[in-house]
């Protein structure tokens, strides 16, 4: 089986494929909406890409792609823990005090603010389109005084020296990754969740409407893990809602909930049902 | 009264400040936080910033800003229409299709996807702080074959020529700021609505929360104008609310209904009760 996955090499959305998924082959893309159109193209049997980071919010891209265009389903999570390390070349080892430039992808040096602003307030920062890319840049330059922030497996992907490990500010960030298929999907892992997401669409100027889906959940102790607005691209204040439920689809009480919330005018997506993978 | 504004001068944000408060003297800032702590640090009385726009949803930065400071109320919204212009130096203006890289806020650029795309396949794409910035870049450099996509009055402030204007993709796009101030504000323009801004944190771990929530609104009837989630920076799945009630806060039955969600567990923090405005 072959997975496109959101590159290069050593970024967290491979690490959430090495992890779950090792005996795949891995294909990297370079943005979300190639990952997803590989599938679709029969290139590859599955795409990992990012849906949601614990203190960024959802992925725009992926949320906006799913609601717009015809996908294949979710098939699973992939919870992968944030950890940052600061990395320098081996050559620049001994001075990694003395850089003069950091570079990361944006949301890495955002997440690692803290640590940047004390040890390294007279160095330059530098955004680049991801922390793998980083790391790449830094391991072909060892003539510059520059250190990169990236993960672990960029590290010895790229044989940099990780000089401080755990920069990130904060200790419980989480990616959550999504893996979408035609085919059924085989993890090594085991998972003891099943979930199914869901978008729904909101009749237009009818107040209450939300409370109402929110309801036919309710009454039937159907419990909701997260419910997220987008705006729908047709005006201010208009959304669609992106929903997690911690059943599977098939769910008597799941699916009688879903035919009601039609009934009331609402559109309904269903992303996928699935199982949830939590990487240690 | 001084007015603090996400600058530079001809932003979006200072067409929002000269609609609605003509007479207030205007200082721009460089950064949001920078335009709130100036009003806390009393160096200005109100503070203008983007709150959210109809494409890209909320500007989180001001979101996040206002969940986890304090900070003045909310005394008024202003809604701008988004009309982006390609503009180049008027030495260009007769050659403007030969232009070899175009400028603007990552925003503007993703907002003109399909212009760029089909006029300027083969001129490189180069992200500016903001609209107005690379307005100034390229009145500063007539020298180079450089476009910017701006506003109007970024090209009137930079004497840039407008060699094809409403070059957005989507004809109903708007930004919708906010303006807060310590003080009561004078505003040159008439309202009908008011409205206000609430923030809700749930109790951790208690399914159903939301909907008590929406019930408490629902029915009493009255109506929300939008519901949106953002993340609470303490761990994936955990959310506060942003909610705009089409109600001033000292109507009764708001009152109560605040009451009643605190009561059951809710966090509630009132980000202000305030007239809406429309820039025609």
């Amino acid at each position: 089986m072959k997975a496109a996955y959101l590159g290069p090499e050593a970024t967290f959305t491979d690490i959430a494929v090495q992890s779950i998924f090792p005996n795949v082959e891995r294909i990297a893309y370079k943005t979300i909406p190639e990952c997803l159109e590989a599938v679709k193209e029969k290139k590859v049997e599955m795409a990992v890409v990012p849906f949601e980071n614990a203190l960024e919010g959802s992925v725009h891209l992926t949320v906006d792609y799913l609601y717009h265009e015809e996908n294949p389903p979710i098939r699973g999570e992939i919870i992968v823990p944030i950890e940052q390390h600061f990395m320098v070349h081996p050559a620049q080892a001994n001075d990694w005090q003395e850089v003069e430039k950091i570079v990361s992808h944006p949301h890495a040096l955002a997440q690692c603010h803290k640590f940047l602003h004390h040890e390294f307030r007279r160095a330059t920062i530098e955004q680049m389109t991801s922390t793998a890319a980083a790391a790449k840049f830094v391991s072909e330059h060892p003539e510059l005084k520059w250190g990169a922030i990236a993960n672990e497996l960029a590290a010895q992907q790229y044989d940099l020296t990780i000089v401080k490990a755990n920069v990130h500010d904060y200790l419980f960030n989480h990616t959550r990754f999504i893996a979408l298929s035609y085919e059924e999907i085989d993890a090594k892992a085991s998972s003891t969740l099943q979930k199914s997401t869901i978008m729904v669409t909101l009749p237009a100027d009818r107040a209450g409407a939300l409370h109402q889906v929110l309801s036919a959940f309710a009454w039937r102790q159907i419990n909701l893990s997260k419910l997220e607005s987008r705006p729908l691209k047709t005006g201010l204040g208009n959304y669609f809602f992106m929903i997690d439920i911690n059943h599977p689809i098939e769910d008597v009480l799941v699916q009688y909930a879903l035919k009601e919330i039609e009934a009331l005018g609402c559109e309904v997506k269903v992303l996928g049902s699935y199982s949830s993978f939590l990487v240690k």
